[in-house]
């Protein structure tokens, strides 16, 4: 069959699952972007600008498993390759496809706008391929094989490719393979079965075997046979901080959230103290491990990654996570299935919030507490970096929760523009963000394409002056941490002009339980304004940023051992920087109850 | 004398002349951006997110000479990376200081958030490389030499580069030298004695000699030195699309713009047939030359560039353009000074414009040939692109406005932010923005750090119901070149609270008259929305873009060629996509007259 390159590329799109491709039209993308239009399988979405197409791509793929966007070349990619980057180092497949000038300017070397005017066509796919695990430009004699080549990196890897398509090609006729993607990665069955053997080896013999999830067991989709595996020997797992949702947390062996040093006291040692510990995907991050205060035995580790094993010095290549853990529990010995005891049970929810008392102003602790309440079954819900994410890390989701953060990119502004591509991918389910004001401020524009779509999620918008996240670690009063208030209750009311949204601003505790009220019942997007205290936080919050101002700035620490009178002007930075009252601090797992 | 890293770094950026370091802060900047909070010469100005500091830095480069920025690590450079990439492109110059991870964690390869998590620190360096001429990373023995070397590379290639300054070093203390930075770069005496002698050989002997200038002519400063040239021998010069404004467009000896073959006969010929065609730091970019329609003698043109010239195959290397420019009047026998014949002069200004019509709506025509008259000596004055540069192309510039657009970059939304940067550097003068809806979109939040810091431009905000300039190319129709409307009057009250701005909503040509009325009056920020027809443009700039149609898509000629009966579905597009009328044409040097 004879197809366009641009519309073939689009039918493999839409045979992996993409419903939208996200983006912004510029000259060199027009021709895809009109085969996109008349394609009857997936629709273009455009986006604001190119960075919130990306994080709007990435919240999609979230979802959906999946997803695309389109931009031009040079000034848009690179608006884009921040959230590209991103979707990287979390591990989300996006599919980047930038419309290239002609590939006669190209091999003409022409000196076009949206290049660097010097007829260098390389460097774009150079920065992208750092942050892309496939790349290629289409050119007539390639485009099938290199269109199949990337987009299977990006379905086998869960992580962003890239396909430049010059403005020309995309129109050009080739012979469409009759066939599907081929996605298949089998193992190596000598390799899986070795590794599958010394892995039920040593969890038979455990006597205090563990499992660790990380975000991967989401994105791999290994969370059911994780839990298979668990319920197989009742061996207890915690998921890093990293992972918070990728398992149902209200599940009986789950021990919690594990963080390193702020974790609950008997998470942290029903891990620590694991004498087999299955890791999976995991990657130790300075934000999995609370500023890398873990403590794990190198003994005990067991790693298994999508695509590989590691029991010790033993490396098994060429197994797959999902095959190694479908074939575990039944080289296992059945044990009877219990619950965990009662001490290593992470706690169910908060204690019983205290009665909401009028006119008295919302905190952080009491506004997550109430939030454990609201949040349903089966809701998404969206954190941006800071107070959100402290506070939401502290909450105990109820099942079939999505629950989505960047914890490792950790870009504010990343989570309105990620909901739009997960109201985009899961247009049934309730949606609600939580995101603070600096981080609101990044990428506020794209509320316009939430409300352009007639999409009706839930946005908790935390206006506490400032980057307080940044205030805690460091400069606590200084004016680079202050930003410049907004009217934040109208804007939707400025980035729509269809007034498709209820707009509240609450100040204390009775406000907000009104506003929960109309929230529940509204038929549109809601936008509640929270107003809070500049310098209040999660508890667990406060504390990672310390322990992040001592790595980032060690001379801050050290500073009061020196004799001051020899101390310049940098040097007498902490005193005047120490926040003015010790706030509390909370458990990191259980920071609401 | 001892000082910390930090104050070294920006003690430099002070005596280069940055008076405003552009950014957003993030954990591992922190204790720089304190040490920039405790100078006092110069201030950090916080922006919504990165891309705009990026571009606020660029506008004030274009006017101050020189600035500077400061990011975060991987998620804030990124962020920043299209507008750094946009100032490369451009021969802008600016710093970018990215605040890194501590050395111990570089070093240690740690998994850090705000990276890919995968222990890799060269890879935000590798990537800013394609767009910045010095880079560095700063560790203490290397601190004051690198940071020499990378500043004096800025400012005499006049681009962007890159200074990694990690968390922990910022505060370390070293020896400074005591002198001021070597910024001077002569050239080979012998070199210059033979590139200057060559040329005025050239000059002087030529029948019709002229001058093409570009960009460059701003960027180096080098405009009185082109006049003095010019007027030693009565030399006509023409500046390129991509220059105006860098010279005064009343110059006797103007000959207006020059973009092939779109320009102005009378220019188009004295260019093209000059048998000396001096061009000074010229590029023969597609948006310079009315997409490669130019036709100049390749044996006429002599090339002066910055730091080398070259006169057909004959090339100096070593010499500047400073020095050759300087020393070539005395060379070369005085003409005396005369008035081109009038058939060369550029037409003085737009005839006069016909009256205004009260319930006339604004047509861009209209509205352009108003601006002629708004726009007074030594004003700033922003494009934005799009119509906006369309309709500035066609001005006739009066004397002393700085005018300032992004034409190879071309990113819209540049303008805005980049206003920021261009206000501060010239808070006494009277700024002027010009810029579509759509780009207004892209980064409208830098809105609010405008009026944040009490600045009064006034901005033309046409609303044309989407990207205009992507109509005019392809999809006139098509929904991927629409957006979601905004309140864009409401623009100001909702950016900010304070109120300190004069926002009016403009449809015919009577309430223009009111509001530049209110506004020449006004003591605040005015903001001018301008709804106009969406396929409304001037006649330049949709020429331009049929051109780009075709240069993009060479299919759309070709295919009424081609029996429409073996046609696919992607050969049907030109003709749905032709505007649905032939929209007047009008002469790019001169689309007002």
């Amino acid at each position: 069959m004879k197809l366009s390159v641009g519309d073939y590329l689009l039918g493999r799109l839409a045979e992996l699952g993409v419903r939208h491709l996200f983006g912004v039209p510029g000259d060199y993308n027009l021709w895809f972007l009109e085969q996109a239009e008349r394609s009857d399988r997936l629709s273009f979405v455009g986006c604001c600008n190119e960075l919130n197409a990306a994080y709007a791509a990435d919240g999609a793929a979230r979802l959906a498993g999946i997803s695309a966007m389109a931009t031009t070349y040079g000034v848009g990619e690179l608006g884009a390759i921040g959230g590209v980057a991103g979707a990287y180092a979390e591990h989300v497949p996006v599919v980047c496809v930038v419309g290239t000038p002609p590939l006669h300017a190209v091999e003409g070397r022409a000196l076009l706008h949206h290049t660097l005017a010097d007829g260098d066509f390389s460097n774009m796919l150079a920065c992208y391929r750092a942050f892309t695990v496939a790349q290629a430009r289409i050119e007539p004699a390639n485009a099938r094989q290199e269109i199949d080549r990337v987009l299977r990196q990006c379905w086998l890897h869960k992580r962003p490719v890239y396909l430049q398509l010059p403005s020309d090609v995309a129109a050009l006729m080739i012979e469409a393979p009759a066939g599907p993607l081929d996605l298949e990665a089998g193992s190596d069955p000598d390799q899986i079965r070795l590794a599958v053997a010394r892995i039920a080896a040593r969890l038979a013999k455990a006597r205090a075997p563990a499992i660790l999830l990380d975000a991967d067991v989401g994105r791999f989709g290994l969370g059911e046979l994780v839990l298979k595996l668990a319920e197989a020997r009742a061996i207890p797992f915690a998921t890093l901080t990293t992972a918070k949702g990728v398992v149902d947390e209200g599940h009986e062996l789950h021990l919690g959230t594990y963080g390193g040093a702020g974790s609950r006291p008997a998470t942290r040692s029903a891990i620590e103290e694991a004498d087999c510990l299955l890791c999976i995907g995991v990657r130790f991050t300075d934000m999995a491990t609370g500023l890398f205060t873990h403590q794990l035995r190198p003994e005990a580790q067991i790693h298994l990654r999508a695509f590989d094993a590691a029991i010790g010095m033993e490396h098994f290549a060429g197994v797959t996570a999902r095959e190694v853990l479908a074939a575990l529990p039944p080289a296992l010995p059945v044990r009877s299935r219990r619950p965990l005891p009662a001490s290593l049970v992470a706690p169910l929810a908060a204690r019983e919030p205290a009665p909401v008392e009028p006119g008295r102003p919302l905190s952080q602790l009491r506004f997550w507490q109430r939030m454990q309440d609201f949040i349903r079954p089966r809701d998404v819900v969206l954190a941006d970096n800071g107070t959100s994410t402290g506070g939401t890390m502290g909450l105990r989701l109820p099942a079939q929760v999505s629950f989505i953060m960047q914890p490792i990119w950790a870009a504010i502004g990343y989570a309105l523009p990620a909901l739009l591509g997960t109201l985009l991918a899961a247009p049934k389910r309730r949606q609600l963000l939580f995101i603070g004001d600096g981080a609101f401020q990044m990428t506020a524009q794209e509320l316009s394409t939430i409300l352009r779509h007639g999409l009706k999620p839930i946005i908790f918008l935390i206006n506490n002056d400032g980057y307080t996240i940044e205030r805690l670690i460091y400069g606590a009063n200084s004016s680079y941490n202050d930003i410049n208030p907004w009217r934040y209750a109208q804007a939707a009311s400025f980035f729509d002009t269809q007034d498709r949204a209820l707009s509240l601003s609450v100040q204390s505790e009775d406000e907000l339980e009104r506003a929960l009220a109309l929230a529940s019942e509204a038929s549109s997007l809601v936008l509640i304004e929270l107003v809070m205290d500049r310098m209040d936080a999660p508890g667990a919050l406060t504390q990672l940023a310390r322990k992040a101002a001592e790595f980032d700035f060690p001379q801050l620490t050290r500073t009061a051992e020196l004799d001051t009178t020899k101390a310049g002007p940098a040097r007498d930075l902490p005193a005047k920087d120490l926040p003015a009252k010790d706030l509390p601090t909370k458990d990191l797992a259980d920071p609401v109850g």
